[in-house]
C-alpha cells in the first residue's frame, strides 16, 4: 500500500467537504443522501467513508468550516487599528458574509464563496437544535464571537464612544445579532446589502435620545 | 348528517394547530410524523385530513399562527403614544417573543406560549428555504413587519431623535435583524433576557461617535 502523506489526506478531505458543502446547498441536508455526496465529489464510497462516519458527521465538519470562516471575518475587523466607527467594522463583516466583496476587493473564497452562506447558516441553526454535535460547534463559535466582540466593544467603552455603565459584553451580544438577523434576512428575502447595516447602525450611534419628550420628562424627575 | 357550526370547525382548526404546535416543537418538523399529530390531538385522521392535506400544510398553519404572533406584539409596539425609548420598545416586544411576560404581568398564551417559540421559528427558517408556501407565509410577515416598522421609526425621525438622512427602511431592518438575531441566539444557547437588547441598544442610542479619533479627523477634513 502506497504511502499517504497528510497533505494528500487533508485534500481529500477538503475535496469531500466542498463537495458536501455544493450539494448540501442546493438540495439542503434533509435531501442530500451520501449518494449525492459521492456523485458530487466523484469519490468512492470507501474514499468518503475513510474520513466520515457518515452524513452526520460531513455536516458537522461543513458548519464548522463556515463558522470558522464567519469568525475570522469578525476577529480580522477586531484587530483593526486605529478603531474605525463602528458601523463600518460591522458592514465589513456583513459584506464578506454576504459575499459582496472580500478584503482587498476579492471575491472572498473556501468556506464562504458563493452565494448561499446565509441559507447554509439558516440549515445549520435549523439542524443544531436537534444535534449534539452541531450544537457544539455553534456554541463554541459564538463564545469566541463574544469574547472577540466583547474585547472590541471594550476598546470603544475606553476611548469614550459606548458607554462603560453597560456591560460590553450585552453590547456585544446586541451587535452580533444584528448580523445574524441580517444574514437571516438574505437567506430568506435575498434582498440585503451591507448598506442596511451601515446606515441603519449609523443613525442608531447618533441619535439624540435628549429630543424624546418622554425621556426628557424621566431626567427631569430622576 | 349533523350541521356543524363555523364556530366549531374553527375550534378544531385550532385543536390541530395547537397539537401540531406542541409536538413540532418537541420533536422538530422532520421527525413528526403525521402519527404523531393524530395521537397528540387525539383526533382520527379523517377528522384531521378534513382540515389539512398533509404534514406541510399544518407545518404552514403553525408558522402563520406564530408569525401573526410576533407581528402582533411588534404592531402593538408601534401604536404606543406618546413615543417611549426605542430600546424599551424593543426589549418589549422581545421579552414578549422570548416570553419573559406577556404586556399587563401576563403569560403570553397561543401561539407564542412555552418555551420554544424561538425554537419554533428557527425551524420555520430553516424549512422555509426549501417550501414556497412557507417561504410566502414569512416574505408576508417579513413586509408587514418592514412598514409598521418603518412607520414607528418615521416618528422617531420627525422628533428628531433619530436621523432624517437615512432611509427609515434601513434602521427598521436593522433592528428587526437584533430582534430575529436574539431569538436565534435564545434557540441556539438559550441564555438572552430583554435586558441584553435593553443595554446594548441604549449604549448604541446613546454613543458619542465624536470620541472616536478616525471619525474626528474624517469630519475635519470633509
Amino acid at each position: 500500500m502506497a504511502r499517504v502523506s497528510q497533505e494528500h489526506l487533508d485534500a481529500r478531505r477538503r475535496q469531500i467537504i466542498d463537495g458536501a458543502r455544493r450539494v448540501f446547498t442546493r438540495r439542503g441536508f434533509h435531501a442530500t443522501s451520501m449518494q449525492d455526496i459521492l456523485k458530487e465529489t466523484g469519490l468512492s464510497a470507501g474514499a468518503v467513508y475513510r474520513y466520515f462516519r457518515g452524513k452526520d458527521e460531513i455536516i458537522a465538519a461543513v458548519a464548522d468550516g463556515a463558522f470558522t470562516a464567519l469568525r475570522e471575518a469578525f476577529l480580522s475587523a477586531v484587530r483593526d487599528e486605529p478603531l474605525r466607527p463602528l458601523e463600518d467594522v460591522l458592514s465589513g463583516v456583513i459584506a464578506m458574509a454576504l459575499e459582496e466583496e472580500g478584503p482587498g476587493g476579492e471575491q472572498p473564497a473556501g468556506p464562504m464563496a458563493g452565494q448561499a452562506f446565509p441559507q447554509l447558516v439558516l440549515q445549520v441553526w435549523g439542524e443544531a437544535l436537534g444535534s449534539e454535535p452541531l450544537s457544539e460547534i455553534l456554541h463554541n463559535g459564538y463564545k469566541g464571537m463574544r469574547e472577540a466582540w466583547g474585547e472590541l466593544i471594550g476598546a470603544y467603552q475606553e476611548a469614550g464612544v459606548l458607554r462603560s455603565d453597560v456591560p460590553a459584553d450585552d453590547i456585544a451580544r446586541a451587535l452580533i445579532a444584528m448580523c445574524q438577523g441580517l444574514l437571516a434576512q438574505h437567506a430568506l428575502f435575498g434582498n440585503i446589502t451591507s448598506d442596511v447595516l451601515r446606515n441603519g447602525l449609523r443613525a442608531l450611534l447618533t441619535a439624540d435620545p435628549a429630543k424624546l419628550p418622554t425621556a426628557t420628562e424621566a431626567a427631569a424627575t430622576a
